[in-house]
């Protein structure tokens, strides 16, 4: 194998990427350029250019990616309804790819050779990452600490981080903490008493909303208006999707919306339990359902109800850049465009419920379906013939069957 | 077409059908049998009885088929997690089947060579009932007199009532009411007011939970326990299925659970609105999803999720007996055996979320899983492995792409 | 209903639609315009033209479809690979939509109000015709005679066509002929001693193909270009869609290729049997399938592979113009983008052979899949991580189903 | 890793088994049962033996799995009509499973801790036997001499049988031969210059069938009885799994059909290419579509063919023991009860095609479908509902879009 020349690496300024980033230059002996990602995780950043350039990194990228996460991957994601396992609206999966682009970004930019990450071993994020990388550009090699050194435990890692004088904040001597993963579409919690899935969460595991109890006695009512598929103003202002996502997280998190916990499949085939908080990403699916439910076809909805279980999968397992994750993708946005309307919602105590929708685009006849005199002439016998012709099938099979 | 000699009417006892009953007689001069059944809908069935006595019929039919119903309908239909268009729980499809089946099965034993129903024109239960009808025995004929009379508004009914001397209940006799259907898994509420999508819904159309709103301000914790499939006791306490059911219904309605304001697609091509009210249904979904979540494998319930679309959209347009919906049937029995054991949630406010879940039969290995060091050998190396032959296509593909 | 003031008709200038033409001017008073297509059913059209006028027709279309037929139509569905029920190239169900479409488009020129068409009451056509008018233009009416008059039997109709003075050819007055269709893709045949599915199809009723025991004993070598999921170019030569399915024709049919006795299932709700002859058809399938295998992604074959027969059973429904098509084409057009290059085919005695295929878009690398030693590192333990990732869900399983 | 102590190779007495059976008892230093199972290949079995007992083997296991692999694993897999990427029967990928079952069932027995199997590093074969023996028996390690030693090219693999004393049959010294695999089902041939899919293969790579050119030139007329999905029959002749497919096999070889010339994609994510030569199975999938067609309800068939390319891939990928594939085979199974009847099929010059097909479990009504004038009441009105309500969504967005 060749020599590494120049590494591009996903660093966040935290323990694991700065001790990452000094057995990155220990090993290969080259340059390590850092990039560091603000997707609305809601740390300071900043910390981790003085961090970066303590530890003798030269070209530090910091870049804020809010507006093009939520336009070009948490959007897109929406408009197919994308659930995994029918409940997991995917935070930590969208946000992998859009790292992985940028990676890749740099690594041209500046002619590296590799990019690496921190993800362990054993979850999902390390595939993500690297099937991205693979798709975007296959010259690229991927450099994955954790499945390379040889730390296995926490205290080793400490140990390498005293080691190297990189310095341990006081809150991650002791116990080790939760696995977190946060960004603008969610915050995810990991590990510890969570590994057994018997065990109630304990309430401190939620950072990002209220619990429902504590949530204001007063339910909170709000509009969503919709732009072929995409929302575009929340009770009435436009915003920007970073904005708009950031505000149904302010929405959402007060009133408790958007808390799961899950034992969920991983890729590498092994059930994981996570705490997921997605207040903004809950009220939007709910909202977006809810403009579909008068503006969508039956067979459209129905054909992007039958292959969102497959397009979520692909979104979990890493394949965002992949050709059939594109394929689906191209059938979903193709069904959107007079996905347009507004949605009111009803937020209270961890729910988000829709109350009413209308739309210019609407698809919905009251004047069909009324159970009263309509102008509309509805011939009865029609539905007979329909049913008949659908039933007759059915009779020839059963005739059969008796004989 | 031959002479009609024998109909086995499904009766309520309501003015409708109690219009259709004389209609029928009037219309096929034959002995019409009535057959009203007990689905857990919370009305007397006794004054039934006497109003058929009082038109005539000599054959009468009242059946408890609560148990049946549970048993043989709604658990099958849960094992699927089955929810039509995303959301709704199929509360008023899954009924129909089983009152044409018991249609039929009278209908034989008494010789009768048609069935009637209730159903209008522009709905989805004419459907249901007939294709059931049609699977089960293609001898019979359906006799559905709202596709067939001249009566064409609220106004012309109550004339003809009057004019037969049917007894209008004051409160039909003003204003049309809702269009309402309740069983034990569900109460359906349409019309009025609500076939404009864009009105919120009127508190006073919900039947059967309170508003969360006026739910109570502690959460309640709830533990049901599963074997192969299907709840079996709710708190410690084993129960038929019809009892366990109609124990979630009340934990569900007094803590507000199960609400939906839906537009859904009829199978007959409009979008209709209509408010479910389904308390023990959506709690038991949650905690199915719960235990299914320990104990199924990855690739079974992926599988069980991408054919779920399909298989309630089957239930929804009344092919609960055809061959389809056994295959699809057979594929989801088969998935269960060891989908047993014990899921804590918690109701609140409308909602039901899940706590915990254990079980005997478990897939979760905190071992395996764990950010720890584990007993468990769990090679990184493999992952390595794992990874680059899954990227293998997509490096090969990008390559070709980018030349 | 209001009444008809113009219509258009699909008149191919045969016997049964002039008798329609007679019956729609008697029985509406009105103009009718009719719209005669080469579709390449290698019929002389301007006979057709002489009948109209004689029959009073001032506005006589007659247009040559051909081009369009093959490129927006045959083609697309080419892409898909689309067989109905595993064996059927839809060459009848790919017409349909076509025509409605002309007839919508002179509708619309002419300030017709509706279109009318010589397809029968039990066959699939008139769902094609029909759910397209619908699609295209909700206002236009569709007239379809054979549901609407009172012939039911060819006597009936032999004599409509004495008493109105409309000729029958002579080879029309004994015995009713086989049921035709025939199109630059394909001739159907059905009726008559067909429709006992027992009985072996005599040798005349094969209109366009040879029986391979009579084709040339020689094989004959071809080759075909592709260009983006569509080929355009024979034995070097370059030609225009239509020109290149007819040219595939003719060799397919002198080679007795593309021959199909079928039963298939109608969408309206019978089994029939059909004789269909789609030599070039053919032929394109298997070629289109040898460059795909090679320059399409595994995944994205497998999406394509899986949603086929959804696609193929909405062409033959009839929903050719409906969402859920639309948005399954924009998945398929999405994957072919790369699918170029060169097939070549052994065409003997009924059967169409890939003997090799080439492009500049291959994804095969011999050099990762040979046995030999190669140049490009394929690491074994890689195999080992992958097979042992993809076989933890199954241990983990197969050890619980144990305990 | 804990010491093995007693091995149950996969041995078919060829070089390469027998030197990964040296290296086994070298590497190992422990006792190496032999497996060699009959499955139809063609060969004498009775040298393996005499070669395990002259290497030393005490445990020899020679049996005869022919019926088994045709009954229990053959005639599933055509139930659902397979075909990998719509083409390949699968041959090589279905007879995995049964030899990893014999496998771990002797391994059981003797108390063996492991199984080896003398598949290579890049191909499919690694994955099905690993697979199969993870789910049959998560306790039995499984190893991989090809992925775990350091021969890596045919030279090397000569060098070591010398050194070893191991006989090398003379045609095996020079060129390395095509990689062939072969069974009741079929003969698959892989390598050398077929590693370029632009290269013809030449005529001797084909070993079971002829060249159709060289076939007879009168077709042959044959008969085939199913019962419940599954061949019973030949020509009138009652026959066990075996026999009947054996006797396929000849007709199908003499009349050359069956051959396929492949390129496809492996699950390890490379495209290979390959000759697959699958007379009998060629015959029987024709043949099974043939009297499916007329005993198999509509949907019940389309459900079966949408959900087939999943099937194929999870048998090609080596998922046959996994619970997704038995929930699979629960679903085809339970549509196969009335797949009952006789079909009747041409052989001749390559291809085998369905002439006629007769089932007392019929579906087909000749009655209902025909032209003529018919007993059964057809109500051409019925037609127009049934058009009328598809239409109705249809007419409903068009509007819209037109709005």
């Amino acid at each position: 194998m060749t020599k590494i020349e120049k590494i591009v690496l996903s660093y966040s300024g935290g323990l694991d990427t700065s001790i990452i980033l000094k057995w990155l230059q220990e090993t290969y002996g080259c340059e390590v350029v850092t990039f560091t990602a603000d997707l609305g995780q809601g740390e300071e950043l900043e910390p981790a250019r003085a961090k970066a350039e303590m530890a003798g990194v030269k070209d530090i990228r910091i870049v804020d990616l809010r507006e093009e996460f939520v336009r070009d991957f948490v959007f897109p994601m929406l408009r197919a309804n994308a659930l995994y396992e029918g409940q997991y609206l995917l935070g930590s999966s969208i946000a992998r790819p859009l790292i992985a682009k940028h990676l890749v970004g740099i690594a041209r930019e500046v002619g590296a050779d590799a990019v690496a990450h921190g993800a362990t071993g054993k979850g999902n994020d390390q595939i993500r990452f690297e099937l991205a990388v693979n798709a975007l550009d296959p010259s690229i090699r991927v450099i994955a600490p954790w499945r390379q050194w040889n730390i296995r435990s926490r205290m080793q890692l400490l140990q390498y981080a005293e080691k190297h004088h990189i310095p341990v904040p006081s809150d991650k001597r002791g116990e080790a903490p939760f696995s977190i993963d946060a960004n603008l579409l969610h915050t995810s919690t990991e590990g510890k008493i969570l590994e057994n899935p018997a065990e109630v969460a304990p309430d401190h595991v939620y950072q990002r909303t209220v619990d429902p109890v504590d949530a204001p006695d007063t339910p909170e009512i709000i509009t969503i208006v919709f732009e072929s598929g995409d929302p575009v103003s929340v009770n009435g202002k436009a915003m920007t999707p970073a904005a708009l996502l950031t505000e149904l997280n302010r929405l959402g998190g007060r009133h408790g919306i958007g808390r799961l916990d899950l034992v969920e499949n991983r890729f590498i085939g092994m059930k994981s339990r996570g705490i997921y908080e997605t207040p903004g990403g809950t009220i939007l699916l709910a909202a977006h359902r809810g403009i579909e439910s008068i503006t969508l076809d039956r067979a459209a909805a129905h054909l992007k109800d039958e292959i969102m279980p497959r397009y979520a999968e692909l979104i979990y397992n890493g394949f965002w850049f992949a050709p059939e994750r594109d394929m689906l993708q191209a059938l979903i946005d193709h069904s959107q465009d007079f996905v347009s309307g507004e949605v009111t919602l009803r937020l209270y105590k961890g729910s988000a419920s829709v109350l009413s929708r209308a739309s210019p685009c609407s698809l919905y006849s009251a004047d069909l379906v009324t159970f009263e005199e309509s102008t509309i002439a509805f011939d009865h016998h029609d539905a007979e013939g329909f049913i008949r012709l659908n039933g007759l099938r059915l009779k020839s099979w059963a005739a059969r069957n008796g004989r």
